[in-house]
């Protein structure tokens, strides 16, 4: 049955459920493209669907999905036997899993998604580009990423020394952050967390969505 | 093996753990009070244990674990067979599960977060109220709760029609929000979301919860 994923390529949250398609070999998906610009995300027939008005929301036969964490989280659970194993081997590693996802959406995600906002959409939108915010931010987001050069000096991964969806999940705002916001400074100061981001933009899975999103070639 | 839970009762986060291992019947588990009010969660000693400085964390054995809402899926996961089931019976509630957990972690709790900081905390830390903050992030809850009072006049609960760790995670900021911060009536003027609030309120666990806290007799 095939799931029919509407968003929109380019955008982090939708790319968050892409590489996770990728990444468990579905090949049985289609995208539908929601064009942004024309506001079909605040449309009455999308708003059914996903009442926040934002993308993406999946279609899986008679269930219905929206939130990027958690349809990442199904489609790990639905492909377990398939592709990349996303949550380790155990419930342990499961366990470990699950908080460096709750890490990414609680403590990385907030500032990231802010600093991107300011830097790259702001402007889309006619607005100039709040600094204060942006340095408040940053400072907020260094403090993680010291945090992370700690783990990742001894764990090859966040949740351990295998690639789970929690590193997964980081992928899509921190290429934004550093190739459309300029910002990739913040990484190359820390060796463990730039050789980490590197590995994940290395993976075929991600690299199969830059193409898709036009992001590379 | 006694689980042992490092935090303080009287916390949202703390809370949200307490709640979950009331809801799955444990027994053998052992809170250690960390002084808030001491800097404890600081200390070089925490944060070997929880490198963010927040609470709670969780010793199981051998596995730590922090961040509230993953401790969270863990007590629901490990003890999938006893108590309440909080992942409802289906791989299709599960997924709905995790759609409404997300929700709440995204949509819900940062404005109600940062609403009952302004109110209940920032006052003990010596700050005023940042009235321009309370309201702009009121009217962001507000139509979240919008959104809530369409679904819950479909379905019992968030994921369906039944009681789940997604209804759950909004019990202990909802509680600070009507109760320590004043603003209830926001739940008041939305019939079906006040209805469910009282529900979550009256539960066995939930009122386990807050006589620990030191919030009801």
């Amino acid at each position: 049955m095939t799931i029919k994923l509407h968003g929109s390529a380019m955008s982090t949250c939708t790319g968050r459920v892409l590489i996770t398609l990728f990444e468990k070999e579905v090949e049985d998906y289609e995208l539908v493209e929601v064009d942004l610009s024309k506001g079909e995300h605040k449309s009455p027939e999308f708003l059914k669907h996903q009442p926040f008005g934002q993308i993406p929301y999946l279609v899986h036969g008679d269930l219905e999905l929206f939130e990027s964490r958690a349809i990442a989280r199904g489609v790990a659970d639905w492909y377990a036997k398939q592709g990349t194993p996303l949550y380790g081997s155990t419930a342990h590693e499961r366990a470990q899993v699950e908080q460096w996802l709750e890490v990414e959406a609680q403590n990385y995600n907030p500032s990231i998604s802010s600093i991107v906002f300011q830097i790259v959409f702001a402007p889309m939108f006619g607005k100039s580009t709040d600094e204060a915010v942006v340095a408040a931010e940053t400072a907020k987001l260094e403090s993680v990423l010291d945090i992370y050069e700690k783990r990742l000096s001894e764990k090859k991964y966040l949740a351990g020394d295998f690639f789970s969806l929690a590193d997964l999940s980081h992928i899509t705002y921190s290429y934004y952050l550093i190739k459309l916001a300029g910002k990739g400074a913040i990484y190359d100061s820390r060796p463990h967390v730039k050789a980490w981001i590197e590995g994940l933009f290395a993976r075929p899975a991600t690299q199969k969505w830059l193409k898709l999103a036009g992001y590379a070639q």
